[in-house]
């Protein structure tokens, strides 16, 4: 999707500088912990001051790394067609990450499976509104924890065309992510990467041993990090929007100096995962005003420092897709999309604060991507545009229906939802008065029984299910 | 409520301009009809160009009558401290306006009495996010016709001490509204309004008969007035969104320029409702990304002629509070708030495309306002925004909740819903597994139940029921 509408200015310079500088206060003089000798080692070797895995960067550090990391770069997609720029006035719609359940209507709340994982596999790839596969989809607990990286990169590759993401559960998994994406794309992939991961920082300023490991892979192999710390406000950051952006500013620097220290120019994205916690309950809050300030906030620091910015997503705590889910999804998508977020992780599906994928929430999140994207096209100020010839043609009182441009629009001129409902309540009743979550589940059930996978070369799928049962039967990684 | 956020830009000066000059277009050559001999003389002795009931601005006319309309004032409440800055960067925000229909879950959907009117005066007097108390919050359908502007105006002034609007429905109401109003406020509000009245637009180009009886009783009473266009791209309006903000700005200017013609000085308001309909159905769409660019195009538009500006709400299609109905509200309310809108009608209460005024919803838009009235005070960037001095006290990988910092900010930091579920999936199913609309409904009992009226002089109230009784009886308007 590219924004041809300007993104939303939350702060002036000023703002934006203040928030900089102290980022680099706490760069400079509070520090940060990379969990990983070879990373302090390597800081130390770049003049940062080290002790034990507290590292102090310099300005210069921050500034050199800023200047090497690239503005855009393109992620590559099995379908050629489907290679994805990342960065500037694009944006790449991603589905939910991570969440261990499952949810519909029909069959309730449980744990996911790789069903499940392959199903989402399906429906992100029938939505245009999603330009990605996303990563770790739902979590398939069905699978051997061991191998279960090697079910979900198959199954991106299997049931989809689309860009996907690598595993970060530890290192020896992202260098499978990496030989797995090898077998499809060749070396072409390290020119421009095929892979892209998600590393998040443990805030405050933490990088643990976990995701240095996945990074340091993913860095070398020239792939894309998105770096992202998970803070809540009040419990992982101050209680303050400012405080909270001054810190979660100074993670992601620092782990984009780390991101250009392995590897120059490696393409990385300023990730951010901002909310506060409900003091009531210290349970997370998603659509919350602060985090709307945050995204906002972030979108700028990233675009100052010019870099892809990922941040947002439709998040909500609600269990079920009903009012507070639709409310906090769009609290939190719209000032995404405002912002001019460049990758938008958890796009459609998420549920229950990310603990569940739910089927029907997904769909609906589609319905509104797919009306956002028509927002994004912004307003055509042409002749045909501004139509007033046809404001000629009909008389004051009149009817533009009829109207000759109005005959030539027709087809085209506005988002046609599919989900919501236009109708008299009369007619809604007649057919069942279904609310939107059951209207969405008819929809889950229609989408994955017309479902047709993109061809996959046979070669390539017997290169990719060879690779894993050797994995599978315990053999060592190829490149360990 | 006070932006301390920048508006969104939509467009830029370029594109503004090239609207304005199409509407100049309109107005100039292609004219607008008023269905009322004395503004159409009116217009003819300030030259412009009248042929029947169509009238021919001029370019002069245009610019004279922008120069007369305050860029904003004052509206008077009962309540002084209820006052209301109209205009600049404040925001108003009032309650649904005219539903024939009322819905509960527990009762279901059925024709709207008084009873149902006077419950929603005390809703929205209760809440802290509307200021407003609004005008036909709902068609009291159980009292006659002919009187019951009389009891709106009564119950507004009876059960709550905000500012409210007055009735449009005729000539004469607006003058009862006028009178009443005069009972309360005495003869100042004739330097500061206490009345604010919606008139409508019949787009394409068309004022009607009685919408301008009400507008030419309001001005010349100095009350404040909004001009909108109610304007359904496709049907009463071009296809295409700049055709429909051309023909929009046309009308609106069209309708200023009269009300200054009548008494220069006189409060007015930029009006906008502006979406598109559903060619399938022939229905309105709302809450759909050809209404976004509607809001943010107009709103700017306001902004460049230096006038208040009205438009968006929680507008919906949907019968029922469900996840279509909060997708749709947010899609209208927050683009609303972010181009800096300073009265918001409808922002609370409106389902079904304004047919019907939801209990439950009204609580959940007004539950959202508060999340949007947190994010519109913006980011404290201050030292103790910042918070250096915590985020040096907490140790990487530690925790804030204890941290002197968090300590002073626990009670106000973070907007605390009291209608979203934060808890457990375990923790909320042990309550009963409710979604937003149940427990909306449990909050609507809850607030109905607390009610408390604000003290009204008893002296006022009896010549408000002297008139009104004489006004029953069928007794003539004391000024007609």
């Amino acid at each position: 999707m590219h924004y041809n509408v300007p993104a939303y200015r939350l702060l002036d310079a000023e703002g934006l500088e203040r928030l900089h500088q102290a980022s680099l206060h706490i760069l400079v003089e509070l520090g940060i912990d990379f969990h990983d000798d070879e990373v302090c080692s390597l800081f130390r070797r770049h003049g940062a001051r080290v002790d034990g895995r507290r590292v102090w960067l310099t300005p210069d550090l921050v500034e050199a790394g800023l200047a090497r990391a690239p503005q855009q770069f393109v992620q590559l997609a099995r379908n050629p067609a489907r290679n994805l720029s990342v960065g500037g006035e694009h944006c790449v719609c991603a589905p939910v990450y991570g969440p261990p359940f499952v949810f519909d209507r029909e069959r309730g709340r449980r744990p996911a499976t790789l069903a499940d994982f392959q199903n989402f596999v399906r429906l992100a790839y029938l939505s245009p509104y999603l330009h990605h596969s996303g990563g770790t989809l739902v979590e398939p607990t069905d699978r051997p924890l061991a191998t279960r990286h090697l079910d979900m990169v198959y199954s991106h590759i299997k049931y989809s065309d689309k860009a996907f993401m690598g595993s970060v559960t530890s290192a020896e998994n992202a260098a499978d992510s990496v030989a797995m994406a090898e077998l499809v794309f060749g070396p072409a992939m390290y020119q421009q990467p095929a892979l892209i991961a998600l590393i998040n920082v443990n805030s405050p300023r933490l990088f643990d041993a976990r995701m240095l490991g996945a990074l340091k892979v993913y860095a070398r192999a020239r792939q894309a990090l998105i770096i992202t710390p998970f803070v809540l406000a009040g419990a992982m950051a101050p209680a303050t929007v400012a405080g909270t952006l001054a810190q979660q500013n100074a993670e992601v620097l620092a782990g984009i100096v780390l991101t250009q220290l392995l590897e120059p120019g490696t393409p990385v994205v300023y990730g951010s995962f901002m909310t506060n916690v409900d003091f009531k309950s210290g349970a997370p809050v998603f659509g919350s005003p602060e985090s709307q300030l945050g995204i906002m906030a972030s979108a700028q620091l990233a675009r100052r420092y010019g870099l892809p910015f990922r941040g947002g997503g439709m998040l909500t705590s609600a269990k079920i897709p009903d009012a507070q889910a639709a409310a906090e999804s769009l609290m939190v998508m719209l000032p995404t999309l405002m912002a001019g977020t460049n990758f938008v992780l958890h796009a459609a599906g998420w549920l229950e604060g990310g603990l569940v994928a739910g089927y029907e929430k997904f769909v609906l999140d589609c319905e509104i991507l797919g009306m956002l994207h028509t927002w994004a096209k912004g307003v055509d100020l042409s002749d045909e545009g501004l139509a007033l010839e046809a404001i000629a043609e009909v008389s004051p009182g009149g009817q533009y229906l009829a109207a000759e441009h109005t005959l030539r629009h027709f087809r085209t001129a506005f988002y046609r939802a599919e989900l919501f409902d236009y109708r008299t309540v009369e007619q809604w009743a007649a057919d069942g008065a279904q609310d939107a979550c059951q209207r969405a589940g008819e929809q889950v059930r229609r989408l994955l029984v017309a479902y047709e996978p993109a061809p996959l070369d046979p070669a390539i799928e017997e290169a990719l299910l060879d690779y894993m049962a050797r994995r599978t039967a315990g053999q060592s990684h190829p490149a360990s």
